[in-house]
């Protein structure tokens, strides 16, 4: 029963076979988000501190935080991030860059144990992060693909992630330290990418004993009502064994795919939370999850239908 | 790779585990529909008629029948709606009743192979079953409790299910022909009632290697939000092995949740039946199915988004 535990300075979350699945929040991340970027790179963390409360209002128990911005100064940046997010939440976070310095940067102002996100099978990557992680006493998040790239046969996705578990392993890290992401296709360019996915978390699960995540939205891309298909793949990932995934909380169906997969797996005792969020009727927009809490307060009082 | 083959006069309807997932539209019932029991017992089957079109444009490839109205002629009744509904449909019909005579009148009116709904592990209902269901050359829905009721142990309701499929074998009842009913229980009630019937669906999938079904609104009884509980279960049921479910196809959020776990299963080639449900953005009602093929035909020319 693998678990694996993470940390702000008062906070602990666990991400493991047997508890509710843990919901990463993706939002700050100014990749793709002009605005944000611009703001970041001036040192304008209003929106970061928007989306951070944003994201835990509506679940999210732990944040990822990246800083990817072309030209600008990455570890500076990432870092400051990190201490505004730290400072306005106890949320552990999961420290996002494919920059090693950058990381390196966030580790140093980090309190607590984060995630680290991430490491790939390359010999390069394997060298330079590994020892980051180790020396922070950090989780990593392990990318099952390596120099060949992206395998599209599960089965040598499943040989990456054993070799890296392996590495960390020589490098002093334990495999409950070790979070993998089997690398979720797009369905609408290989058909059977849904079916590889759950063979491959299945075997995560069961023969390596580790943790995983991943990034579930890649799945519907091209395809029309892409969060109504993200809901039904997370909700499988879950029964297959996945445990946690990068995601935005603010997406009602996903977010109801993933509570209705806790109630299903058994890991939302007397389905409390599920309770919890739908004594009123779902609110119409995606984004009303915003202030469903202030609303939810004001009717504590009412029987649950 | 078992395939229970069911037909109408003119159309075969494939339950199996390569094949895309068997909605049998469960509305033609008049338990709790006090209206519709009172037209079915008066000779009117008027919306007996437009429950069946409108479960066919709605995507049901089946119907389950059901005419159980306390102190009516049920016999008499079930053959009529058969008749009724074969005349407006090609879909092939599970004939629905607890009392034989009735499942015999449906029979012996039916034209192609029915699916018969159901039979128990219990000696009497065995004997008086599985001889119809081999003499009209029937599939059968196996249901898993026998005389000491519905075991909570999913190993007990395991071991009733192999039973009822070795005593159809007996009966020259081959083994793709029984599609067994796990029994889901509520959630709300039970706190690993899912974690359970997964672990049943798949064993009946991987060691008795049958088809299975259920009734799945029973997951979500005494909850909020059932519709949105049933999607999560029925994904992840279809993601352990499930192959067909009684239920209703006019509601959105489990129709969704259908469509998308063919899409993970790989079973909806090149994504078509999604990208054709979701031309146009969803309808915000649950009853919007109803007029959905119209409205779909009309924009048929649209490119996909």
């Amino acid at each position: 029963m693998t678990e694996t535990v993470v940390s702000s300075a008062t906070r602990e979350v666990v991400i493991g076979f047997e508890r509710p699945f843990v919901i990463i929040g993706e939002r700050i991340n100014p990749t793709g988000r002009k605005q944000l970027a611009a703001e970041m790179a001036a040192g304008d963390y209003s929106r970061v501190e928007a989306d951070a409360r944003a994201q835990i209002a509506a679940g999210a128990p732990m944040l990822d935080v990246n800083a990817g911005i072309p030209l600008a100064d990455e570890p500076r940046i990432l870092a400051e991030t990190i201490q505004l997010v730290q400072s306005i939440t106890d949320a552990p976070l999961s420290i996002d860059s494919s920059i090693v310095a950058a990381l390196e940067a966030g580790l140093a102002v980090y309190k607590g144990k984060p995630l680290v996100n991430s490491v790939t099978g390359e010999e390069e990557r394997l060298e330079s992060v590994l020892p980051l992680v180790k020396r922070y006493n950090a989780a990593v998040v392990a990318i099952s693909n390596d120099e060949t790239g992206i395998s599209e046969d599960p089965d040598i996705r499943y040989a990456v992630a054993k070799m890296i578990v392996e590495r960390a392993a020589d490098h002093g890290i334990p495999k409950a330290d070790v979070v993998v992401d089997p690398l979720i296709m797009p369905v609408g360019a290989v058909n059977d990418a849904g079916r590889k996915a759950l063979h491959l978390i299945r075997r995560l699960r069961e023969e390596l004993q580790v943790n995983t995540t991943c990034g579930a939205s890649n799945f519907s891309f091209g395809l029309p009502n892409r969060h109504g298909l993200n809901a039904a793949f997370l909700s499988m990932a879950i029964g297959a064994g996945m445990t946690s995934a990068i995601t935005n909380p603010l997406h009602a169906p996903e977010m109801g795919a993933i509570l209705g997969a806790n109630v299903v797996m058994g890991h939302d005792p007397h389905c409390s939370a599920w309770i919890r969020k739908h004594r009123e009727p779902p609110a119409e927009s995606g984004d009303a999850a915003n202030d469903g809490g202030r609303r939810r307060r004001r009717r504590e009082g009412r029987a649950v239908a």
